[in-house]
């Protein structure tokens, strides 16, 4: 935590920043440890405060380490108001993509002498590049959700409806020591895999249906994300051509994952390929996102992103097809970008 | 969902706003009926659009109706400068309070031309009043939660932990026809309960503890939330003490509950009493919140808000002591507010 605080002031002092307010929950809990709501940091480039309100002071105190945690009395914007005044700020910083616009009103007009300056990205950029104990806990929720996965095999037969698969999944995914699931979780059979961001139904799973599961696990903050198409039964023959390609999309975008590569190549790779077998307007969304305290955070794997893969960075690889009416095939995985190419952190699992 | 929106066309007429951009998802679904994600809603005081992604498209067109539809090709900031000049906009509201700083500069520089005005609380004040249709969601959330108590008190003895006690109960939510529960299910046990927003633990339950649930559950949308404190074994006396007083707490303002009331005066009978009883400085969180389509909304009922009571309005009564390293008491209910008084959603539950 320290390090990584210590990096953020070296931008600070460099855009003459004297304190930066930090509001966004995961910002926080990847600065300070903390994972409860409702809780900011106000950091200059000597001190270190946590401002939360009294329902969390007993978690701060106990969570944070090397900060001195102030409980709001008033107001929020008072609080840093009077640590603003105390230490002096010229200049404050805020997270502008996470402030809202009245939240930066009432910032400006209670400290009038204070210059507010919009900060993006700094900690998210950090937060692109995992280190050692991130990776460890990412692999932790990859584990759990491999298991879950060969549990939602045991199940999968026709009767149960896509609700009962879900909340299964959700209950095995706690009794095996994640937190929860990083998001709700995807099941979509037959038709339904058409919609990308389907919600389970009561659709009860059918003999020959095609069942979409796209499910992550938290594990301690961590968060994993992983999406596979199965089969009961007989497939028909366009969904196994569908399926085969965005196989070797999946496949082809991976295996140009190296460092020094611009992330739109390796978008273009899988959306080209689907192109050109035809598929190409049946693939909507971006080919992935990089995953850790978000489930969705930097870097995105899209077509506009001309940022250069880095080592240490963990994102998910996801193309697709969704044949509106008929149903979809995602074949997802995530991937950590190793010094010479990258390693799949979900490989074997029913792929 | 039609006269919903004509109510908020009034405000836009008296408040000169040609269209209104909205972006809070609780208030998108208010509007437009849409449950998903990433989608916002562009009103003129003729026309309706409703802006997604492709990701969105299929799910947009089944369930929204009355709404033209638009796919955002490039980014949502163009498709929204495309509708504005198309419909020769000169003032166009947005959501102050959820649109981030970084978004409103982009709006501003994308159309020079167009006079950016923050709105606020126009959707919130309608939701702060239910219809019959809300309530009845109400209701059958908080038929959930009953029984996913009775389910908990037949669980609820020494050896299990927390952690289990709280997943058993997710997935017996699911299998009671709720979505799942509201937010993470709080089960405190001994001095974790100390913590009003505690996470489950591994603590295992033991005999003689005391412990705290807090529990809601999510029924197309619209949310209920009660927490109780169940005893196994013997009560400490000043335990017991405690909790007659809280209990106490939570009668008289509720008593107090009728249309006319401002709000402040509700909290201030429970803060007051739990003040002349000797415990005011271990209750330091508002005593309600607006319960609905989000599970805090408004109206706060603390005691810096003037508001009046109106029939309709639902919210939660939860007044509180803690004792840090000993352990917390808090009794939270439901209320509607009636043409006379107030009617208890979660009464006769373990109370």
């Amino acid at each position: 935590m320290r390090s990584r605080i210590e990096r953020v002031i070296v931008t600070l002092v460099k855009e003459r920043i004297d304190a930066f307010l930090i509001t966004k929950a995961a910002n926080v809990r990847y600065l300070s440890g903390y994972s409860g709501e409702d809780a900011i940091l106000f950091i200059t480039h000597k001190r270190r405060f946590f401002i939360t309100d009294s329902r969390y002071a007993l978690q701060a105190r106990k969570d944070t380490k090397g900060f001195t945690v102030k409980i709001i009395k008033s107001t929020l914007t008072e609080t840093v108001r009077d640590l603003a005044r105390a230490l002096k700020v010229r200049r404050l910083g805020f997270e502008c993509n996470d402030l809202t616009h009245a939240q930066h009103e009432r910032l400006v007009r209670t400290l009038p002498g204070t210059e507010i300056v919009p900060v993006s990205d700094i900690i998210e950029k950090l937060r692109q590049i995992k280190d050692a104990g991130e990776i460890r806990l990412i692999r932790r929720s990859v584990s759990i959700l491999e298991r879950s996965l060969i549990r939602f095999k045991t199940m999968l037969m026709p009767g149960l409806t896509e609700r009962d698969l879900a909340a299964e999944l959700e209950h095995f995914i706690k009794a095996s020591g994640g937190e929860k699931s990083s998001f709700d979780i995807i099941v979509a059979s037959g038709s339904n895999s058409a919609f990308p961001h389907a919600r389970p139904t009561n659709r009860r799973i059918k003999s020959n249906d095609m069942v979409l599961l796209d499910l992550g696990v938290e594990c301690e903050g961590y968060n994993s994300d992983l999406t596979r198409v199965f089969f009961l039964g007989k497939i028909n023959p366009r969904t196994k051509k569908i399926y085969g390609i965005v196989k070797e999309a999946n496949r082809r975008s991976i295996k140009a994952i190296r460092p020094g590569v611009e992330i739109f190549k390796i978008d273009e790779i899988a959306r080209g390929f689907i192109r050109k077998r035809g598929f190409g307007a049946y693939f909507g969304h971006a080919l992935g996102h990089g995953i850790g305290l978000e489930v969705h955070e930097s870097p995105s794997i899209s077509g506009r992103n001309h940022t250069v893969l880095k080592p240490g960075m963990v994102f998910t690889i996801e193309p697709a097809v969704y044949l509106p009416g008929r149903g979809g095939i995602r074949i997802e995985d995530m991937v950590l970008v190793t010094k010479k190419g990258c390693e799949v952190l979900t490989d074997g699992i029913y792929k």
